[in-house]
């Protein structure tokens, strides 16, 4: 992976990206004790950055390939990513989710054009029946973020929070990216080199793998595999191919607690005017409750997600 | 009114101002049976398109006048447009607000700076408590709307617009304004002069005395002054300055219900990741729900504003 890779993707994303903005508001200021300026992915398409690195995985492969379809696993913002990216081709996906899924992310999915095929997941091997399916009809896999073209689509956000800090005359700041796989992390770090800006991953306490991971140096897994409400951004370890890009970049992890991301929900929607998903959320919260482990003049935010359950939403603003 | 001081308004803004995006979802255009571009000036500081004609106000008027100071009467989005722009050019700035104003506003008034001096609703006359306090501190009143310089801030969102929609390569569109005084209508309706662009008012039932105005070419008043849950954008009558202006310019206003305007929220949240109050979403509401008195292949929404009290949000979120 290398700054070349993320910029031809930016090329390729530039015609449909949206260049979301930086917000800010003196009231998070005063509570953080220094600028807090929030990159507001979950204005992306879909609703999340993953439409990035969708729209980067499919137009980085050859047209022959692109034109059989694309395949991916996830219920979530990746699936919504890689999907709208596949309709705006105007190619066949197949989005593989649990026959357990919310009704309503079942016909959201579908709605964005792609071919959901459920599967039980106590009973089946998702991998198994992709391979079946990519295999009979050609389709290709589109990773999370063990894909160079995917981590690649989400440094993009990375080279525009760049161009962003330098009109907000920031000097030198924490970067901080609520972190699950670490496709956008790794992303975002290879574009901060060389300037004042540092990465740092930003995860719910009890799913600190990528923390653990960077301060041993070796890949960490997490002791429970779900039930975070911050779960658009729990993975069980970081990825092969961002591990390795996340050692050498980013700074020290910092870990929120579920409250905390809780109330950054609240206080995105109150001073922001945004709606932000509890994991889209913990990079907002460690600016906010945990600024004593925070370098710089200015704390810069990424705020990923917004595809928050109305219940789960409802609970945070509880918090006001 | 014309176009190049709406232009000299944003070489002003320039510096300060938020461009906010243009945002979209395939969801709600559906729904609106075309495309539907919506304007998020609820991404503006102070989550509200009225900063734009604060800080035009205050960077058009000589130095000299300034430096006193400003005043305003609103306990809403104009006061908080002002109050900011005022604490950025570091100047003093008094904000005349009912004594039964919600604490938390008169708290967040405060806290961007501003003196908040309050009076009783019932027996005492702001006017004259304003112009006593202007006379005596030498303080310049920045009006809501019937101000050329107020008109031309708001105007510098229609700029915007027009920029963005040729990005969008938007054909012939309506574009959806909600429309209290008329500063942000009038002003945007200049900027669209020589497109295929047509500025249209937008309001509540029971408050649409633009939408009458406009069709019986004189200034029409509401029957009722207060209780519309579109608060933020009820005003008795179109201004002396706008009114002309809009006549000239506007095609013919759109009306729509209360609980037309609060699902427009609730589909703003969902579908765009936006916190609307329920006046900001009128426009977004005529587009959904009244496709059929709208022209063009695309319809352009202004979401005018997100500062919304928590329990008329959360009403809102019930309508999905």
């Amino acid at each position: 992976m290398n700054i070349e890779m993320i910029k031809a993707a930016a090329q390729r994303l530039a015609p449909v990206v949206r260049r979301t903005p930086m917000l800010s508001s003196p009231f998070l200021d005063e509570m953080a004790g220094r600028r807090v300026l929030v990159k507001a992915e979950n204005l992306q398409h879909t609703g999340s950055f993953k439409f990035r690195g969708g729209w980067s995985a499919l137009s980085g492969m050859p047209e022959a390939q692109r034109v059989n379809g694309v395949i991916a696993y996830s219920s979530g913002n990746h699936a919504q990513g890689v999907a709208m990216a596949a309709a705006k081709f105007g190619v066949p996906v197949v989005i593989l989710m649990p026959a357990d899924s919310p009704t309503l992310k079942i016909a959201n999915t579908k709605a964005l054009g792609a071919e959901v095929v459920t599967y039980d997941r106590l009973r089946d091997s998702r991998e198994e029946i992709g391979a079946r399916l990519a295999s009979e009809r050609g389709l290709t896999l589109v990773k999370p973020y063990d894909d160079p073209l995917v981590v690649a689509g989400q440094g993009t956000a990375g080279l525009e929070i760049v161009e962003q800090a330098m009109a907000e005359r920031v000097g030198k700041a924490d970067v901080l990216i609520p972190c699950g796989g670490g496709g956008l992390t790794s992303g975002i770090s290879i574009t901060l080199e060389g300037t004042n800006l540092r990465a740092r991953t930003c995860e719910p306490e009890g799913f600190d793998d990528a923390a653990r991971s960077l301060a041993s140096g070796k890949h960490e897994v997490n002791a429970t595999q779900g039930g975070s409400i911050c779960d658009a951004i729990v993975t069980n370890s970081p990825g092969e191919i961002t591990f390795p890009i996340m050692l050498k970049n980013c700074g020290s992890g910092l870990v929120v607690m579920d409250n905390e991301a809780m109330r950054a929900v609240a206080l995105a929607y109150q001073r922001l005017k945004i709606v932000l998903e509890p994991g889209g959320a913990v990079a907002l919260a460690a600016a906010l409750f945990h600024a004593d482990e925070i370098e710089g003049d200015a704390v810069i935010v990424v705020a990923t997600g917004g595809n928050v359950d109305t219940d789960v939403f409802m609970r945070c603003l509880e918090t006001l």
